[in-house]
């Protein structure tokens, strides 16, 4: 008996150090976006490159479009429709002069990153997400995710991209 | 003697399929920049993203900074320089308004990739190219590298950012 509650007391701690750990490790763990679920896909920073954009008006930010695997494959083979599994990553940052590069170039010229705006994700999955053409939607600040009400405003934004499989993205050669 | 014919033949033909090779893998074992002596890295159209920019002016460009592994540990480690073996990749695509985004939104507001301009490498060899602060600078335009006078102009360009080790862009969080 004495022996079950050793191994009581290793399995409670060890609980605590990967309920921990799993704190510790940040984003990736945190809340799931409301409506869609989705959480913030583990290393998407580590994505290759599908494109870049600069969008105006009340944005007015500078954009990279990361795709995991499937995504990569899917645009270099020029699929029309993404395979389930898809995940396309939007990071933008405000848009904003570089003193440092003008200086050295003469004149204002060169525009870069400021602080992160926010991270959004489209993730495929044609049959958790049928009702708004296989793809759920989701974004963070600072690895919070944006309300329901918001979230709503995505896929009536991208319906009008249903030929491209509403994947308004490009990817740059 | 006719073991030896054979093998000769044989060395022969191997010969001729690593260069047939050599050429259809294209781009990589093209001609190498004059000056620097640099070919295009590669598989760096798969490296991770550093940041993003738009240079307005005579360039008008959209573009994406890719490092490989040694660039991308040094950015994301704060170190001050770049350690040998590092390599930066600038691409670029000329800076073009996008008018399926823009049908979407409702205003001129989105802009995007158009044709690709040229990409460009730093490559981080302090002894080989010690009399330009260590770095050897590169330039492709579909595969084929720029002229001598060309590169000679970029050291120039980058010294005045001597204290971050003649490198323009930050990391992009």
């Amino acid at each position: 008996m004495k022996g079950f509650a050793y191994l009581l007391l290793a399995v409670v701690a060890l609980t605590g150090v990967l309920v921990y750990m799993a704190h510790a490790s940040g984003h990736a763990d945190g809340e799931a976006a409301p409506i869609f679920g989705i959480k913030i896909p583990p290393g998407y920073r580590d994505w290759r490159l599908i494109s870049v954009a600069h969008e105006e008006g009340n944005l007015n930010d500078l954009r990279a479009l990361l795709g995991n695997d499937a995504a990569i494959k899917a645009y270099r083979e020029g699929k029309l429709t993404f395979p389930d599994g898809t995940i396309i990553a939007r990071l933008a940052w405000s848009y904003v002069p570089s003193e440092e590069n003008n200086k050295v170039f003469g004149r204002a010229q060169s525009f870069v990153p400021g602080p992160a705006t926010n991270v959004q994700f489209m993730v495929k999955d044609s049959r958790k997400y049928a009702a708004t053409g296989g793809w759920g939607f989701a974004q963070f600040k600072d690895g919070k995710p944006a309300a329901d009400a918001l979230l709503r405003t995505c896929f009536p934004c991208h319906e009008p991209v249903k030929a491209r499989d509403f994947v308004f993205t490009h990817y740059a050669p």
